[in-house]
């Protein structure tokens, strides 16, 4: 397998660049890849020093490494830009063709996102997730009055996961409540339930595979067992039609794919920092 | 304030193009923006709607509207293109370049960052997200001899998001252990502690705003006196300067910054999926 390195490099985070270069790069499967990052990269004694890196990194493997970067002094990026490395800078690939769609100057300021800038905006975010951790696994029902959803069920969906995600990304209030053996036989919805109907998602997922995740869990359990999953997400599922609940089968879904697509099929514009 | 109206499309979970295009726009602050994201956009069908929705937007402004796309399949980035929009394609963008710069032809599959495609690295985050939430706050002291990082500091100073954070998008291994007046008092370590200094990483923040933090969440109480905010955070960076552990000022940090600098400083990449 041919073997390349990859460098990201901001004045910042980096999670833009480092988000954007894993993305692309996975076109490139058929390559093995070596990524270093280097943030917070502004100061010209941190940018020679990152030159020096890039450099090396050449000499060492006799190929350009390619550099994924997001460097808004333009000095700091005239000088990566003299490194042996393949400069692909965000700010230079997108400004000039924002300018021009937008008919407007850019401000040319330190990359924003990802810091506590819109103090509201990450206030938030902060107390989503306290609030997901408060009212996590239906411990306090009272919570769900403050929810923007609910996600219902059965124990080892990734409701909780989806939860925490949803929290600290988009800052959205997001409680989960786990279907029980009891709450199955009920041919209801549980009751601290009821009152928000339409802020519920249900989660389901294959039986054989929620066996397997239970399996590593509580190995030999009966609520590890093939049968026990088969039952539970039969039941929950023949609830969700039952009383009309939208539900997702996550068997093959991330946390992120999860929630990208409930917020969407809900209708919300997310917005992260 | 003049505004604009930005679209995030994708045949994915459009996660990558909407932390792109926030990023860049933060250029152009003197602007207002609408966003509005279009996920799982992989069909023909998918693609006249978005299309429709697109062009609604410019009659509707008279602007052509942005579009940060991340569309692998050729004919539906063609389809988006015919918009009246102005559409930017990160594989329109990028993959010729890095092409060039690989000596390596690109597989053009769906996007496949923020899936679960590696199923390994998916699971490592979900293991490490239960962990965090297993033994948050000091409650499994056992656990810290499986944790990559131990998070220390007083109460309200961001170690529970943080671990929370680095769990869910790096699959970090963290706990954290919060000081109590108690452990403040003595000249040592906490004896739970001891044995994994070289793990542990010390978090302080300005008194005057962990006192602002703490009044929300428990007003008028000795615990958020702005006294006692002097009396914790002073105690704990004595300690952390006395026992040698490296430490953190957080008072202007997000959890990204917070996340970045540990492991920057640690000298550990990080990867995303």
């Amino acid at each position: 397998m041919r073997k390349a390195n990859v460098f990201f490099i901001s004045d910042h985070t980096a999670i833009t660049v480092e988000t954007l270069g894993y993305s692309v790069l996975t076109q490139f499967s058929s390559m093995e890849f070596e990524f270093r990052t280097i943030p917070f990269m502004n100061s010209p004694v941190k940018a020679e020093s990152a030159l020096e890196v890039i450099n090396g990194s050449y000499h060492k493997t006799g190929t350009p490494p390619v550099v994924f970067s997001s460097i808004t002094d333009s000095k700091l990026r005239s000088k990566i830009k003299e490194s042996s490395g393949i400069v692909l800078d965000l700010f230079d690939l997108f400004i000039p063709a924002l300018e021009n769609a937008l008919h407007e100057a850019p401000i040319r300021a330190l990359g924003k996102s990802h810091s506590m800038t819109d103090g509201d905006r990450y206030g938030s975010r902060i107390e989503a997730l306290n609030f997901a951790l408060n009212s996590d696994d239906g411990v306090n029902f009272k919570d769900y009055e403050r929810a923007d959803l609910i996600l219902v069920g059965v124990s080892r969906t990734g409701k909780t996961p989806t939860c925490l995600y949803l929290a600290l990304q988009y800052g959205v209030f997001a409680s989960n409540y786990p279907m029980t053996d009891e709450d199955l036989e009920s041919i209801e919805l549980p009751k601290p339930l009821r009152p928000h109907r339409n802020r519920i998602r249900g989660l389901t997922i294959d039986p054989n595979k929620l066996h397997l995740i239970r399996q590593e869990r509580r190995p030999g359990s009966t609520y590890a067992s093939l049968k026990q999953c088969h039952k539970e997400t039969a039941a929950v599922e023949e609830l969700f039609v039952r009383e009309n609940i939208p539900f997702l089968d996550v068997t093959n879904f991330s946390i992120e794919e999860i929630s990208t697509t409930i917020l969407y099929e809900a209708g919300w514009q997310r917005s992260r920092i």
